[in-house]
Formats: structure tokens, sequence, C-alpha cells
């Protein structure tokens, strides 16, 4: 596509939307929009506007779309897709002053937010008022709650709780032509119409820009339990993910670590709170919660009987807080330390939780195949394995050619499976390529009039989910 | 719109996609799907076809779009927003022949199944294998799982378990012209491409012909407890109803209902669990589920606690599964006898929680104000009141040409209140004309544009959800 580049006639117009002080020039602000947390990309923008209001965005659409300029709105960059990477450079819309909560409903289990809100801070601001939103991606203590309904978010507690699609009531949308509009209602149930409310989430910022966002709150359990185990073999910890869910026990995480995952990560941070000893392939770490501490206690014991039919290693139980959260700082950091440690790449596959075994056998039989290392881990109770592809010792000509079969590959085993090719990521910039892996062409084909339907010109977030976008 | 009218060489098209049996244009079989459960229409259709597979279905549907011929699907009839009426005539694409289960992945907790098959029949089979879907339809021993997934049906247990959306993880739909696809794929997280798996859910049979469904599916709780809480004041019970949720408490199901609903149903059914006193205004249902007889008891006994302090009568509890059941029997066909005591419409209001009070008061305001007689009941714990506004005595004029505006003012209130106007029944054909109350011009072009996308000829189900289709 083919946009109109920003000149200094265009900031002016701008000048006229929003003031001087939230248009960005500067290369600080430029460099710091061009990536995001993908690999290593960069993409600069002309400009990064900075809106605090509905109006104003709406403004800047309007203007946008009658000059035909490239808009990618921007949430906190730690998307894992490139889905905030400006590709056709132009404006950023940078949400980041749009961070109020509007309201906490704390009668209704709802609140009110504007999208650039820390998701922790959301999470936390809600406690206070004795309620509880669940979604906790990794990167929740610096990812923005737009973000995640872009992304269609998930994280360590959607294996109980679910993924950010499971708690988006209503949202307030800016289209590309700048037209604003309310997509459902504040309620737990709606049969009224499409649910446009679901089409924008996961639509990672290209059909609509997300100003207003109503989410449900949950009453939040008071207790937790926690523990880590250790298996001799990769194999063993991921057979024991399903009989979990098997024996009737839904704890609210399970996690999946491989040894090279815990190393990276320990070694990252710097602290030690795991043992990595000799005979350690891979681990679990396991959560349960509630109200009730018997209850909880019991629902433990039963799933500590189920791993011990899997031979594992001495189990840790995670006593306190402090505790509790080193070993979750681990299992947080490891795409950091990934990333930190090599040049890398991140799958995010997701099959039927039974068929993790076979998910991760392929990794690694690809990986001998291909010659990549991997380090794999992520959310095994939903069947969400990341897979971290660490070019290392890879020629740049391998990494640059044949890695992407090898992906495909993967990918296409993945679809064998029963699974698909994101699970809470996105396909943003870095898997666009791979969607007729999943959909046919039928069904791209019905998406990319959904896009056209609502981006005729197509300057939202260009480049993005579709491979000729 | 105009469509080809169906002709005797349409049928001889029609024997040459299916056998003759299942091409019927007999008296009791056009009469049958000339109607569903809503008010006293009657649209007879042309021919009735029953397919038995997908590409049956596709055959039909691309000469239907060829011949431009109206096609309106139906599952078992039992829907409340006209859904399934043949408002145009021509084809009713009646699935009750696509009923079989096609696999139960207990190893997955999913179920694939055709859309044909009652959600009774289907949720036994399931826990057969130690498997629980939770939806339950009040019409769940008739209704299809099909026309569940078109209406994004909800149902007591919605308050603890979510809704048909919440469920459903993928679909195989065959599009207006013929088409075939799978939306989404069989995983728990899905955040590639656009989430047209949603968009499908909920489309009351507008966009595309669902013919295959993944569902996900739970550990069964192996227990439940079960109280009927009368109460001397209608607003008394609407105003218990939050506080249960404001206490911590999740109840699997928190149903209300006024006292004339109590009255109609058990002299409809000629079988008395409940005695009415003349204090009794309305009552509450409330179930809790679990695997843990002790902790199910504390939690009752804290729901009680809760109900206490808004002076009930005597609470009567339901200490085996034939009281249980009787209790529900009475609450489950209270539509059905509201329709057989009168001339009736049902409206599907919800709001959030907390509002039920004003949205009760409003409802009788109105029938004062408009000379109505009305019946409520519903899923309180979702915010979701069933409107039973019977004829009775108004006069035929009232009910035609006044009645609409009373609905249009409550329709606002509801609005108002953050609420919408269908929960869980759908807009279908009776509540078209209202949805300019809940959208905006844009939100409803929108709409009428990806129904364009999928529907160009716009023989899908005609004359549903929009006011001008």
């Amino acid at each position: 596509m083919n946009y109109t580049a920003v000149t200094s006639e265009h900031i002016e117009q701008f000048q006229k939307m929003l003031s001087a002080d939230r248009i960005l020039t500067d290369e600080e602000n430029l460099l710091r929009c061009a990536s995001d947390e993908t690999e290593d990309f960069v993409f600069r923008p002309h400009v990064v506007l900075q809106p605090v209001s509905t109006e104003e965005i709406s403004k800047i659409m309007k203007f946008c779309y009658e000059q035909n300029m490239a808009v990618t709105p921007r949430g906190a960059g730690t998307g894992l897709s490139g889905g905030a990477l400006p590709v056709s450079g132009g404006i950023v819309l940078d949400m980041k002053r749009m961070n109020k909560i509007i309201h906490i409903d704390a009668e209704n289990f709802q609140v009110t937010t504007e999208p650039g809100i820390i998701t922790e801070e959301l999470m936390q601001a809600v406690r206070k008022e004795g309620l509880f939103y669940p979604v906790d991606p990794s990167s929740k203590g610096s990812c923005f709650i737009g973000g995640n309904v872009a992304e269609n978010s998930g994280g360590a507690r959607a294996v109980k709780y679910g993924v950010v699609k499971d708690y988006v009531l209503n949202l307030e949308i800016v289209l590309p032509n700048g037209e604003i509009l309310w997509t459902g209602a504040n309620t737990l149930k709606n049969s009224t119409g499409y649910n446009l409310t679901q089409l924008i989430v996961g639509s990672e910022g290209t059909l609509a820009i997300v100003t207003k966002i109503v989410l449900k709150l949950l009453p939040p359990p008071t207790r937790n339990l926690l523990i880590f185990v250790p298996f001799h073999s990769t194999e063993e910890a991921c057979r024991a993910v399903n009989k979990v869910f098997l024996a009737g026990y839904t704890p609210s995480a399970l996690e999946f670590m491989e040894k090279d995952a815990l190393v990276i990560a320990q070694n990252y941070l710097g602290v030690y709170p795991i043992q990595i000893t000799g005979d350690l392939a891979a681990a679990l770490l396991i959560e349960v919660d509630g109200n009730d501490e018997e209850q909880l206690m019991r629902e433990m014991e039963g799933i500590v009987n189920v791993m011990e039919q899997f031979n594992p290693g001495e189990i840790l139980f995670a006593d306190n807080d402090t505790s509790k959260e080193a070993l979750w700082k681990v299992r947080r950091v490891m795409g950091e330390a990934a990333k930190h440690s090599s040049t890398y790449k991140e799958e995010d596959t997701v099959v039927p939780r039974g068929r993790l075994p076979e998910l991760m056998k392929k990794v690694k039989d690809l990986g001998s195949e291909y010659g990549f290392e991997s380090i794999c881990y992520g959310h095994a109770g939903d069947g969400n394995l990341h897979i971290n592809i660490l070019k290392r010792a890879m020629p740049d000509d391998a990494w640059k050619n044949i890695l992407p079969e090898a992906i495909r590959k993967l990918f296409i085993y993945t679809r064998e499976l029963g699974g698909t090719i994101s699970g809470e990521h996105g396909i943003g910039y870095v898997q666009k390529s791979y969607m007729d892996i999943v959909f046919s062409e039928t069904g791209i084909s019905l998406q990319k009039q959904i896009k056209q339907l609502f981006d005729p010109k197509k300057i939202l977030n260009p480049g993005k989910m579709f491979p000729d976008h």
C-alpha cells in the first residue's frame, strides 16, 4: 500500500487537534515507538501522537482517513507478534496518556477503563475495592490492558479463569474513519445483534481503536497454594499435565518449563530459588486458589498424588508469599531471558492439552533436523506452549531462509493435532505468512473482507495479520 | 426482498441433492415448520428439506444462492424471538436429521457434535463419559444445540458457568453460497485471526449454517444444594440477589420468580410443590454446586444468612433429587405456562445485576400506565429478566398499536440502566424494530455490512435482526 507521507503541513493540522507537547518527533520517542518486544525489529514512524480522549482520536482518524495516512496504535509495546510495529511508517497513536480508570462498579462487579493503564495497576485498583480481574499475562507489570484486548491475551491463570475475551463486556471504539461507537452492553449476557465486541477483541488494532473497555470482575479468591514439581523427563512432565484435569482438578495455574528455561531465567535474574539438579529435565508449577484453606489442601494433595504417578523429583511447596513470588518471577521472566541470551523467535503454539507430549517431541525432532536450539515453556494447562527458537550458532543464512520452513512444518503439525499457531500473542507482523496453514482460502477471504469493511483504505495498523497486507 | 418462488422444477433439482423422503411438502411438515414458540406466528414455507450432511447443505445452498431462494435454517423450533420463522416462505432447512455426536474427546474435555441433537441428550451423553456441558436453557429437553449456538443461549446455570459462547471452540459452517469452512481451532485459547467463531455464535442463522460444533467441556460437579426462598416483597427479593455476590458467593443458579409466575406454572403442571401463602410476593431459587459436601453446606449457610437480611418467609431446602427436580420443573415451565394462559409477548431484558430492582419497578409502572399485565421471572443472577406481557383483557387495538410504545419505553430504560434488549433469546423477528435503541446508526450499519459480506443476496434467514431486513 502507498500511504501519504507525513509532512510539516500535516503536523500543523495535528496541532489543531492536540496540544504540541503530545505531538512527538524527537529521536527518543520515534525510536521508542519503532520497536516492541518482538525479536529485534525497528520500523521508525514519522510522528508519535499521544491523544488523551476519544474525541481527539476521532479527529485524528478522520483526518488520517481523508489524507490516506498509515496509523499504528500502540499500547506498552510488550507484544510478541509485532502488532505495534509501524511497518509502513506514518503515525503511531501512542495510548499511554489514556490511562484513567473511569469507574469501578463494585455493586455490579465491573470496571470501565481507558486502554492505556498498566494491567497490574488495574488489577490492584479493583482489588482495593474487593474485586478481582484474573487475566495476568507474564508482562502484567508493564503491558497495557488495551494491548491485552487487542491481542486477546492470556497468562498463567487462563487455565481456570479464561482469557481477555472472557472478561470484555463492552467496548468503545473509534473506526478508521473517525466514527465512535459502543459495541455491546454492560451485561453478563447479550444476544443482541452480531457480537461486535468479540470481533474487536483479538483484532490486533487492525479494525478499530479501542478507547474504553468494560470488564467483568469476580469476587477475589483469598488463598492459594503453589508447588514446583521437577521431572526427570520432559515427556513425563507433559503427560502429567492432562492427568491433573482427568482426575477432576482445575488448578488456577499449571505451567510447564524446560530445564534450559529455568537455567536462563535464574541466570538472567541472578537469583536462584530453584535448585537445578543433574537429572532435572523439566518442571511444572501448579497453583490452586479459592477461599477455603482445607479444601485447597485437599485439592493440592490430590494433585500431588497425580504427580507421583510420573516419578517426579522432590516437590517444592512454596509456603509464603515471598517464595511464591520468587517462583513466579522465574516463570514470568523466561521470555525476556531467552531474548537476552540470543537472537530468537518465539512461537505461541496451542493444542488440545492432551497432545502436548506430541507437540514437544516434534519441536525437538525439528530442532535436530534443522539444527536449531529451542527453549520451551508455557501455559501447559491450556495446551499453550511458547517455543523460543534460539539462533545461537545457527548461520545467518539458515536462520533467515531455512528456519521458516521448519516453523511451517511445526505449525502444520500443530494444526494436525487440532491446534493453532497463536494461543495468546496474536499474528501481527511475524506470523502473518503462516495464516494459510490454519485458515482455508475462504476463511482468509472472509477475514480480509471484514478488514475491508472496517478499514476500506487499510490505514489502520497496516502490514499485519494477512500475508499480503 | 423478492425471492424466487419454489416450483416443481426446483423440487426436481433438490431430488438430485437429497433423497425424496427428506424433501417434504406435506401439510403437517409445512405447518410444523411454519411456527416456533414465539407468540402465535405462522409463516408457511414452500418446502422443508432435511439434510443429513454438510455436503448436502453445501449443494442446497449453492443452488438456492444461484436461484435467489430464501432459506430459513431450523433447529427444534423452541426459539422465543422468531428466529426460525420462514417469514419469506421458501425453504426451511430442517436440521433434525443431523443429530449425531461425532466424537467425545474425554482426554481433552471436548465434544464435536452435529447441530440437530437435543441439548439434554448431548449433556447426558458427555456425562456418561465423565464430562459436563453446563449450559441448560429451560427448553433443554427439546431444543437443539445448534439453535442454542444460533441464539447464544443461556439458562439457569449461566450465572456460574457462562453461556453458549463461552463453550464454543470451533464451528464448521456453510456459507450462503455453499462454501464450507471451519472458523477456528479445537483449543482453549486462540489469538489467530479475527474471531469468526464468536461472530457466528449468536448470529441467529443469518450469516451461515452451522454444521458441526466443537464444545469445551468441564469436569462435572458431583453435588448440589437447592433452596427456595419466598419473599413478602418483590423489591426485597430483587435486592437480595446482588447481595449474594457482594458477600462473595457464586451460586450455580439464582432464579427470580414473581408470585403470579409460580401460580400459573403450578396450575399448568397440576402439581404443587410450592405452597403459595397469602403474603408471598416473589421468590428466589438458589443452587450451589461443587464436589465437597461440607464446603457446599457452608456456602449455602452463608447465602441463607444473606437472605435473612431481607425478611424472607420460610426457606425450603430441597433435600433430594425428586424435590429438586420438582422445583426446577416449576421454574422451567413458566414460559410455556404464560403462553398457555393468554396471548402474550416475552421480553428478554438484561441489566447489570444491581439494577434489577429498578427494572422490575419500571415494568410494573409501565404496566399501570399502559394497562398491561406482566409476569416476571428469570436468571436474576445474570440480571436477565424475562418479562411476559399478557394480553388478557387488553383490547386488540391497544395490544397491537399501543403496546409497542410501552415496550420501546421499557427497552430505552433498560439501556439507560446499562442493559440491553436480549440476554439469551436473540433479536430474530420480534425485536428487530428495537435495535436502534441499543445500537447507534454506525453500529447497525456495521452489522448490516457484515450480513452483506456473508450473504450478499440476503437469502439466509431473511427478515431477521434488522428492521428493514
